[in-house]
């Protein structure tokens, strides 16, 4: 049995940047040649980055998509690095997108991989199945492909695919089966949600055993937009035994040698669903020149630290792949602002965090110590700026009671920050959690204005889990907590009038997630809500305030995605609806 | 030959209104009945609305449309009107969406139709092509049919299909001309863009001819978030004659009389493409208690007048489906601001529309002059509210020059108009053209405040002719023309600092109109812009603020669309894209 080496390279590709996406998959192809690696692997569309999207329809990006990876397959030889086998993920296309009924393309663009050997490209392999579901439109992008190639490496054949294949049976890890391949790889852009890794490696185990073979799969790692790839690739053996496992939220390269059956099958045409085609590379594999890597099973993470990682990591990789380096935000001393303050600090260190503490004359005395405390704690960019000039100035000029006067404090404050970025440079993060955001317990243009939310897909229950975790989690290293203990124990308020508490407006916050996860995520209907036992006149006052606030919506901050229904685009609904449940 | 009388009605339905838009069809049923129809056809999803988007998923509102459509029927048949034929689409579902890689439905929704008769649902269709492009999503939400089903009425073989059924060949037309059908009835949800009226006459025809058959198409009418159908409903005999066409962007019944030949086939099964069931309803029809209406061609109308239209019922419907009465928006004497009251006013009426003259220190004495010109040519509820003190109370405070401080006024504006909004009621209107917003040339949080901008789509050229033509249809009927002529004329101005002009910072907008036509609407990239023509420095420069332009538009409001490719859905690209045009 041949001994083949794998590599996989967990990278951070950024949309659009395919000179930069070339240059890290030259860096990292060295690193795994050094390894000794006969054959490594990137994520899917790891030359473009994930996901594409409307750059498919302009011809100009897939030709640039297409000729870098040539000009890939020859940088890499003339690196000296021609002798190992990459596989890399790329934009391709044998015709133009359908954009419109008329248009009719013969075939059109293609969520493709390339084997790349020698200076040359060996095999090109398109995608089978497109997910077109919660954040994938792949229908609408991409045409699929229906042939299965198998590769012969060092006399192994290796069956290559990419993402969503490995999430149906009966596709192509079924067909790669049935034409003997002894390793099937997949190549993967798959987003993080709470707790995917628990179904992950079960997945692959799964596909391992209807392929009758070793799966190696390879996931991106990093934000883009409101998604945050994690990582969490891994080798099973065609037993579903767990060789070799990266870990999440960090680039890394996983390496690991598996004894792999030789094959002699030359099998081709049709095998059902798919037709298969073979591309012979080598019957035999060199001798390693380094000894063999122990490889690394990574620890599974808390879900606490699991959510802090994918907050910190979208959030740093917003900023640096828009080009930014900085972000302000408004401290008011409340739970919210403080857990994104220490997110940024975590994500873009405390010098690139500027925290403005924007008083008036309801903020109270703990509000103000609150904010300064954790600027303290942090060292983040403190600054105090009192509202009541210009609130004072616009309740001069206009006649403004109520709710209109409570907005009014809350868009000074937007007004404040984005003066200051303007002046300085800084993206203005919001702070808005999904409780907040799905009743419409926010001033529009007010405390919603900013580039980037981080608490958008978090719900307030788990805002408090998360800033107790990172307090223990600091005090476990021996650091300050950064988040003030009197910022996670006080009730909550807006601070928009005198006495107020969110309690005024909103039901108990655990009772309000548990229907919000039902209605929101779990598109649960109004009974469908009573009968799994939430009281009949609660459900109907939240699900009011939710389709009340959905129009607003579509005007707030993007922000990460970390559940089934993070708002946006995984939530699409009609801004003027007018369906109300049991009403 | 039986004369079959048909009616279409081509009405305006509210998405999630499933009891409004019952009772609006019993309705137009009546209207139907009484002029002697022995069909009456009614648009897509009717029932529900189009599109539903995401509500979907919810299986409370899949059986609320299901359980409506029964009730219709009854409904129907009590009110006197079961002798009828009433075809109607609505909501179906014989399964779950499709919502994730693991849910795994059977089948799921589908977009349908019913024939409904004598208090009964006598047969069901679901659209058998998908459209997944554009505005269109359907293969996220439904399920396709591959049953067409052909009903016997009155002697004549009538099969019934849905919207995109239409515009492909090959499909259930052709099955329906096999099959032998005499009549294809066509319902639509069909958006209006510029000019779509001039190819769906021609298509209609061609779709006649491959069916061998007469063709009624109804198509909805009505705003729907930035969707404005327009109508245009038609029927064609099977020679390519058009025999009746209704008007755009108006409800309408539209009648006509077509001696359609009788069939005796009863083949069903296996037709290819698709399978067909038949139902057998009627071989003989009723006289008619009326005689015979006129059939009406309505008029062409110009290109200026179609848009102008589609502007005024999109914001109407925008407005009024929200469940609010009037708007409010900034009034800066300049052609977008006039342009945009003039369309609210003739959408809402002047009582309904609040505009606020907003002058700073910058302000011309020509823009406060024409902003009061034009509250006084339209009557709508005019006020001044000078920004100074405010713009001083956040001078004061805060350190701010160059772009800072003229955005301080832009947002200064804002909250103005936020707090009118509040306090009185009206939604906010943004009013920045589609040149502007696709150049960054605007305020984020500042111009770009509003809940709606009926200039969303419509670049900066088209509003000065819209502008030009509106008062020249005051004038053609005898009216005052409601955009003062200074307004027209006069260069464009930001008025943000002293002697600013827009030409200080864009390119002459004809030229700046051509090569966001084709960047943002055409997808062509930098080479082809040049190859037609453009100067390589200039299409440098509009490229380059166009993709930096790109994240600051995720957080403009909705408006109408208009052409191939508004912002929002239309052109989804990445926030973080890194991609540039020959660079």
């Amino acid at each position: 049995m041949p001994t083949l080496r794998i590599a996989l390279a967990q990278v951070n590709p950024t949309v659009g940047d395919i000179p930069g996406n070339a240059a890290l998959i030259r860096g990292w192809t060295r690193k795994a040649a050094e390894a000794g690696a006969h054959l490594v692997a990137f994520p899917e569309l790891a030359l473009t980055g994930y996901p594409v999207e409307d750059l498919v329809f302009r011809e100009s990006f897939v030709a640039a998509s297409r000729e870098a990876l040539v000009r890939l397959a020859a940088d890499l030889a003339h690196e000296g690095l021609g002798d190992i086998a990459v596989l890399v993920g790329f934009l391709d296309a044998d015709g133009r997108a359908k954009i419109s009924a008329e248009a009719d393309p013969a075939r059109g663009p293609r969520n493709a991989l390339a084997l790349l050997h020698d200076g040359r490209v060996i095999t090109r392999y398109y995608k089978h199945h497109l997910p077109n579901y919660g954040v994938f439109d792949e229908d609408r992008y991409f045409v699929a492909g229906d042939t299965l190639r198998i590769v012969r490496l060092g006399g192994v054949d290796v069956a290559v695919t990419i993402c969503e294949d490995i999430w149906q049976p009966g596709g192509p890890f079924a067909v790669a089966g049935r034409a003997g391949a002894g390793l099937v790889v997949n190549i993967n852009a798959s987003p993080y949600e709470l707790n995917k890794d628990d179904v992950r490696l079960p997945l692959v185990r799964r596909r391992a055993a209807e392929a009758g073979a070793a799966v190696a799969y390879v996931n991106a790692v990093g934000g883009q937009d409101e998604l945050v790839f994690d990582g969490d690739s891994m080798i099973v053996d065609a037993d579903g035994t767990l060789v070799a496992r990266g870990p999440q939220f960090a680039e890394n390269l996983i390496v690991a040698e598996l004894d792999l059956p030789t094959s002699d099958d030359d099998t081709e045409g049709d095998f059902g669903e798919m037709w298969v085609e073979r591309v012979f590379l080598s019957e035999t594999l060199a001798a390693p020149s380094s000894p063999a890597p122990t490889p690394v099973i990574a620890e599974r993470i808390t879900d606490e630290a699991e959510i802090w990682q994918a907050l910190v990591l979208g959030l740093r990789d917003y900023v640096r792949k828009n080009g930014v380096r900085s972000v302000a935000l408004g401290l008011s001393g409340g739970i919210d602002s403080s857990v994104v303050a220490a997110i940024a600090v975590d994500a873009l260190g405390a010098a690139n965090v500027i925290g403005v503490s924007m008083p008036s004359s309801y903020s109270s005395e703990h509000s103000r110590d609150d904010a300064a405390d954790l600027a303290k704690r942090t060292g983040l960019d403190y600054r105090v700026q009192e509202i009541a000039p210009m609130v004072a100035a616009f309740m001069g000029a206009l006649n403004l009671s109520g709710l209109a006067a409570e907005n009014l404090q809350a868009r000074v404050r937007a007004v404040i920050l984005m003066a200051i970025s303007n002046q300085e440079g800084p993206l203005v993060l919001t702070t808005g959690n999904k409780s907040e955001l799905a009743v419409g317990y926010s001033t529009l243009y007010g405390d919603s204005v900013g580039a980037f939310n981080p608490l958008k897909d978090v719900p307030k229950t788990l805002v408090w889990k998360l800033a107790t975790w990172r307090n223990a989690e600091a005090a476990r290293r021996g650091e300050i907590p950064p988040i003030p203990e009197n910022s996670i124990t006080k009730p909550p308020s807006a601070e928009l009038r005198p006495d107020q508490l969110d309690s005024d407006s909103l039901p108990d916050y655990e009772e309000l997630d548990a229907i919000l996860t039902g209605y929101v995520d779990g598109d649960l209907g109004r009974d469908e809500l009573i009968a799994d036992g939430h009281d009949a006149a609660l459900v109907d006052r939240v699900l009011r305030m939710v389709d009340i606030a959905e129009y607003k919506r579509r005007q707030s901050a993007p922000g990460t995605k970390i559940s089934i229904k993070a708002f946006g685009r995984d939530r699409r609904l009609p801004i003027t609806n007018r369906f109300r449940e049991g009403m």
